[in-house]
């Protein structure tokens, strides 16, 4: 299927350019002026859809493969519907159904895996055999999917006052190193912590090690946005120059995070989203009176988890939280 | 108190401009173009900071005392705190512990009324009776609370796209004739519908029989920011001549709205919030092909309550949607 490069829209129009709230509230109690980069009113609720874009837009294919039962899967639909192209998505057959509705309500076509039997990767490279004509896309392990998320780094170094240091969450490494190189791009120095959760910290001990570390297995924390088992190649390369650190946040102050969001911003993050004010919360004495915009990227929850955050109770094991959806556990 | 007139910093200085989010998935499932207006992240969570900051900047009074358990009592604590102002709130005894808080941590007093003693206007007369200083301020039946809303039909009307109607939630008739006389002062004739819960169908009885009708007892709709008894005598003037029509919703479609709003908007909005978009949604033949502009007044929600919603369940009685703060009732 040929692309009509002629007709493709740039990136910048088809986005929604971040979302800025002041959170006065969390300001006043923290001691921290808290700024609020929020992507969950972008096209299809995360950052996801900056990459998702400009990878379908850029690579000549006309059909795109991924494994995701998150963001990026939404976000490669829509982009693919805007494009005129198709895209697979693969998701574990136990996949939250509003996950497997939004990538259908897009377009894409939804490739369902009992992951007890075939692993995504297993599945993705025998749809990639099947379908030569293919481009198999990585959520965050591709310099097309860094520069989608650059556009991202670029609106933050064109804000209109002053800005500290920005947090942002990571997984992969692609909204990060995006981030990076966005900023660097336009001239900006403002540092960039990560934050990770604690459950999932490969990243944190790759910077202390100075080369990539994996995890063991798929982490096990609430934030199912970041389950990775390690950053990408092409973001470590980004990641190690680049950032000035990394924050480690427990499950309880990422589900603090997202309660303080709802009632004190009115913002629904999902966890991941909020794990960069969990890092705000956790580590605010190290930013007293400075301006520190966190990145909240993105606000897809299932609503039994959202409730269930809600009410308080922080689980003595993760399970608890994702009893309904548990299997839905592919990161990004 | 005197007041210091040339340090006020004028309207459009402390406000937030209204958020824009273009509904895409709900513009496709209705067939109608969904843009939200949306003032959930507005000073204090709700519109009604225009309102009050409007009106404590304005009169000469250094203490402004008002009844409400809800937006207008944390709105004005807020504004006065930023003039420097005292105010306070009388809110029943069973308020929601998260709406004292917020009126406190704003530097509002709070005074508490048991509400089977004492009716808020009894309260609010002897308050004004120990407080010759202090000015009696209405929610919504005050011409300067009109004027603050209108700051937002102003925003409205030099929106840089083309707007077919305007829909906003009606209780006390504040926002909906603020709105009305800020886009016609700019010379906007954008229709305006006002949207009201079924269960308190004052505003529409009024509006068909060319006169204030009001309800017999305050009405138990979950879109407790409209539990008015009927529209206020300024509004009225306005309304009755300046409003196209009114929607009348059922307590499911509010219910309805508000997940809506959550799943295919990642946007958080209380039940009187919701009702704009509820109107719609229940109207959506009526706008076929338009582009309909929802306001969503707010987005403070007790966590139970919106944990309830989420949950789907739509109660036969609204009882069981309120149980845990069914005497914060007071309107607006």
């Amino acid at each position: 299927m040929a692309t009509e490069s002629s007709s493709i829209r740039p990136l910048r129009e088809v986005i929604r350019p971040v979302t800025l709230i002041e959170a006065n509230r969390l300001s006043e109690r923290l001691g921290v002026e808290v700024l609020l980069a929020s992507e969950t009113f972008q096209v299809t609720g995360s950052f996801k859809f900056r990459a998702a874009y400009h990878l379908a837009a850029q690579v000549p294919q006309g059909l795109i493969i991924t494994a995701s039962s998150g963001n990026f899967g939404q976000g490669l639909a829509r982009a693919c519907q805007i494009l005129g192209k198709r895209c697979i998505v693969v998701m574990p057959d136990t996949s939250a159904a509003v996950k497997v509705e939004a990538v259908r309500e897009y377009g894409g076509r939804v490739e369902f895996i009992d992951v007890r039997v075939i692993s995504r990767q297993k599945r993705v490279q025998e749809l990639a055999v099947q379908h030569p004509d293919g481009y198999v896309a990585s959520a965050y392990d591709d310099p097309l999917v860094i520069e989608g998320n650059a556009s991202l780094g670029e609106e933050l170094a064109g804000l209109d006052r002053r800005v500290d240091g920005i947090l942002a969450p990571i997984g992969g490494g692609g909204l990060a190193s995006g981030i990076l190189t966005g900023l660097r791009r336009a001239g900006s120095a403002i540092p960039v912590w990560a934050v990770e959760p604690r459950l999932a910290n490969d990243a944190a001990r790759s910077l202390r090690e100075g080369r990539i570390v994996a995890n063991d297995h798929e982490p096990e924390t609430m934030a199912d946005g970041v389950r990775t088992l390690s950053v990408g190649r092409h973001n470590w390369s980004i990641l190690k120059e680049g950032l000035t650190g990394i924050l480690e946040v427990s499950e309880e102050q990422i589900a603090v995070a997202v309660r303080e969001l709802f009632h004190r911003v009115n913002l629904k993050a999902e966890p991941t989203g909020a794990l960069s004010l969990a890092g705000l919360l956790s580590h605010a004495e190290e930013f007293q009176g400075q301006t520190v915009c966190c990145v909240v990227s993105g606000g897809n929850v299932d609503p039994a988890v959202y409730a269930r955050i809600l009410a308080g109770a922080c689980p003595k094991t993760l399970e608890t939280w994702f009893s309904s959806s548990s299997s839905s556990s592919f990161s990004e």
